[in-house]
This record gives C-alpha cells, sequence and structure tokens, in this order.
C-alpha cells in the first residue's frame, strides 16, 4: 500500500510539473503569477499537500542568488525506487499505471542532463509558436490538472484493489482512501470523494467509473484535451498529461483497435484470436 | 537483445493499431481503403513487415460472415512477457522506453473489455465530433506513423546501449541493426539507415539526433502534432502514438521542469537538489 501511495505520488508530482511547464513557457506566467495560481487552486478542488508546498516552492527566494530559488535548481529529477516498483508491479499484475510509468520514465530523461541540452541544439524547440490569454489558460491547466490527478489515483486504486485479490490481501479499500486523507505525501480534498467511492461499493473496479468522480471527469476533459492540445503544438513534453487521457479514452472506449494486433500475432505467429460472435479459439491461415 | 527486439515489436504493433483506429474512426476508412493505404505506405520509406502483414489483414474475408475477418477479431490482445520485461528492464536501468510502456499498458487496458463496454455507457464517447479530408489526414497519419516507428527504434536501441556497458555485452549496434534487417519481426527500411547511423558513430547514444533521422523526424513532426490533436480531440485513445512524441519532446528540451520536482523532493523529504550554477549538493529549509 505504501508503495502505490509513492506511485501516485510519482504521478501527481510529474503532473505539476507538467502544468508548470505550460504555464511558464506557453501561459507565460511569471514565478509571482505561479505562485498565486497554485494558492489558489489549492482553496479549490485541487487542494492538496503537493499543490500546497508547490506555491511555497514558487515564492522561495534564493539565498544564493537575487532570484527565485526554484530557478538555480537543476531539472535532474532523482528516485529512490518506489514508483519504478509499482509500475514493474503492475506490469506483472496485468493492471496498467501508465501515467506512473511516466512519471519514471521522466525522472530518467531528465537525468540524461548533457544529452538533453546536446539535443535541444541538434533538434530545436518550438515553442513560442502559441500564444493563449494567460488568465483562461490558467483555468484551463487547473481543470487539466484535477482530471489527471483523478485519473492518475484511479490508476493506484486500481492496482490495489486487483493485488487485494492476487495476493489475498483483504484490502478495505475505504480505509486506505480514509487514511490517506491525512498526514502522507499525496493527502487531498479528493481522498474523501475517493473514500465515499469506495463506501458506496466497496467492490469498485475503477475510480473513474464512480459517481462521484464521473461528473468531475466529463466536466474538466474539454480542458485537458485543449490544454494537451496546445502543448503538443509548443513542442512542450507531456507525458503524464498524454498518458492520463489516453488511460481515460482507451478505459471507456468498448471496441479498441487490438483486434489487429491479435490479427497480427496471428499472422506470424499462429497466437490464434477470439471472435465478437462465437465463443472460441481460433485460427486462420492468411493469405498474402 | 531478442527480448529487447520484442519490446520494439510490441511498440511498433501498439503504433499500427492506433493508426487503423485514427484512419477508420476519424477518417473514415473503409478495410479496402485500410488495405490499401497500407499497401501504399509499404512501398515507401515506412516499409516493414508489420506494414506489409497489416495490408493483408485488412483484405482478408472471413470464412464464418460475409464480412472482413478484421472486424470480426475480438479487441483483447494477449502477451507472452517480452514486451513486459523490455519495460521492467527499462525501468531498472534507467533508461525510458516509454512507447513499449504504452504498448504493454494497452495489451492489459484491452483485456478488460467486459469494464470497457460498461465504461462507455458511463462516460460516453465523443468520436464523429471532428471532420477532416480523408486523404490528406491518411497522408498526416503515415508521417506520423513514421515518426512514432523511429522514436520506438530509439528507445529500444538506448536501452540496448545502456545494457551493454551495464553488463559488459560488448554489443556491436551495426551489426544488431544488419541483422534486424532480414528475417525477423521488426524488420523494415529504416533498419538500413539505423545502421548507417551506427556506422558513422558507433558510440551513438541516441538515434534521434542521428544525422540520418534528424531530417526525416523535423520533416514529420509537424504531421505527428497534428494527428495526435485531432485524436486528443477525437476521444480516440493514443497511448503509444502520444508517449513517442512526448520521448522526443522530453529528449530535445535542454531545461525540463523536473526542478520542481527536486524542490518538492527537497521540501518534503529534505533529499536534497543540485543548483544550476554552482557545484555540490543542496538543501532549503523551505518557508510557508
Amino acid at each position: 500500500v505504501k508503495m502505490v501511495h509513492n506511485g501516485i505520488e510519482y504521478g501527481d508530482m510529474q503532473l505539476i510539473a507538467e502544468a508548470y511547464d505550460l504555464l511558464k513557457r506557453v501561459g507565460k506566467l511569471s514565478n509571482e503569477e505561479l505562485h498565486q495560481a497554485f494558492s489558489q487552486w489549492n482553496e479549490e478542488r485541487l487542494r492538496s499537500f503537493l499543490v500546497e508546498i508547490t506555491a511555497a516552492i514558487f515564492a522561495q527566494k534564493d539565498d544564493l542568488t537575487t532570484g527565485d530559488l526554484v530557478d538555480s535548481i537543476l531539472d535532474k529529477a532523482k528516485q529512490k525506487g518506489t514508483g519504478k516498483w509499482t509500475s514493474q508491479n503492475g506490469m506483472d499484475l496485468g493492471i496498467p499505471v501508465p501515467t506512473i510509468d511516466a512519471a519514471v520514465s521522466m525522472r530518467g530523461i531528465s537525468s540524461f542532463k548533457a544529452d538533453r541540452v546536446a539535443a535541444e541544439n541538434i533538434l530545436g524547440l518550438t515553442v513560442d509558436s502559441v500564444k493563449v490569454d494567460k488568465a483562461a489558460f490558467t483555468e484551463l491547466v487547473k481543470d487539466a490538472l484535477y482530471f489527471a490527478f483523478v485519473v492518475t489515483y484511479a490508476q493506484g486504486m486500481s492496482l490495489l484493489a486487483e493485488a487485494s485479490e492476487e495476493y489475498d490481501y483483504d484490502l478495505n479499500m475505504e480505509e486506505i482512501a480514509k487514511i490517506w486523507r491525512g498526514g502522507c505525501i499525496i493527502r487531498a480534498d479528493l481522498l474523501e470523494q475517493m473514500r465515499q467511492a469506495y463506501e458506496n461499493d466497496p467492490n469498485l473496479k475503477n475510480l473513474l467509473v464512480a459517481p462521484s468522480f464521473k461528473d468531475h471527469l466529463l466536466e474538466t476533459q474539454a480542458a485537458m484535451r485543449k490544454v494537451l492540445a496546445t502543448g503538443i503544438e509548443s513542442g512542450i513534453p507531456l507525458l503524464a498529461f498524454s498518458t492520463a487521457l489516453g488511460y481515460f479514452d482507451a478505459y471507456r472506449t468498448g471496441r479498441l483497435p487490438l483486434n489487429v494486433v491479435q490479427a497480427q500475432r496471428d499472422y506470424f505467429g499462429s497466437h490464434t484470436y477470439e471472435r465478437i460472435d462465437k465463443e472460441g479459439i481460433f485460427h486462420t491461415e492468411w493469405e498474402g
């Protein structure tokens, strides 16, 4: 449970970093404006320990220069391994946590500082091509971050629920949400909604479809799509944001295109496939 | 080497599935038009075994119905584990392969068929909102797929290069690219360019910055951004496409926003940070 807590923490931290990148490089917010935005967000439904300390981080002066400390900190993030373990365990259990995977990837890529600086000179950047209204864009990023937070908790909780079955942990999901509401790094107002979701349905498979989250997700998904499209056009790396939306869109798609993957597997390896209209295992002698 | 080959194979297959989803649901291509498109692509720089068999798959008639076989195949993709191992090893070595991670995630999500069908009823779909020109969109998807293929090979090869150092494998990267040009599932015309890239620089750290790929990537990145933005607006799940672009954008960003992640880690856990202007390890007593 502590490992998955930390995995969600990795996801939330990377999402905040991407929100910061969008607001700074596309929205052109100053550190003072970032401080104001995160402080305001912490009064609303994004209220959480990580949003609160991020607001404080943007206000911190640098003892060694005349600037703000955040601008002097090197962009290489270290890791102790708990995010990685969460991703690796999710893969072993067949329960995807792609936003946690993305956060682990970004810590890795962040460590290649010299390679990134060299690559920027070779491949260039496309930022600055997109103009946005600062206030309106900040509101969109706020809603997109909320959407992505919910999706990340949903991924982590679905992993816990499956682990409980697989390893006979007999976890009480409502109790976990209740405990996490205070004293831990991912504490957030939305954990109370999460607790309610498991109170209503202790066997809930995924928070995305819980009545207490569904309306919030449907309300904020348009902001998420706009922010992502703007970021993608601007060349801002958004691995965590885009995997959150990708997970949501995949999870609510009744018919995915992986029929083609099964066809390919049967074509080159005779791995067989199932059909939509008949029980059983099938193999085709493919032409061409 | 075989494991990483299979990891790249997972990535390429998922990318093809997403291209299919885009062309079918946004571009409104029929199976016959999909067959034509993939057949044509196999005459150009996307020429590869997987594109070739995908073209054949769209032309295959169904023995048990009057329709095309691809439409009767269930969208649950199985896995034997080699993609998962590649992702897990990438995490252990600190070398991100996010498009392979995404492919593994999508096989997992594909297996939750009943949950997806239920979620579609609860969360709805937004496809059909976006209108595109069929021929122009098909060209864009072709270029986006090429871009994403190159990025996926780059991820896999960077993992092999690091594994060679870490485990003293003494791998000859040029030889690997040369061998993969024939007889294996990821064989593709672009492997000859890859071989040349390693011939020019046996210690090349990442194919993204190789002279033989750089211009292709810069030429196709605009198509990639347009296709992704269109797919995101349409609600098409694009985990592999978006992680390919996210990896590219992260790798070529000299200054990532992970300074905030390090600030957070120092704030809540005194994990220290480095600075951009001075050597050493620093810690701050944060205010607020």
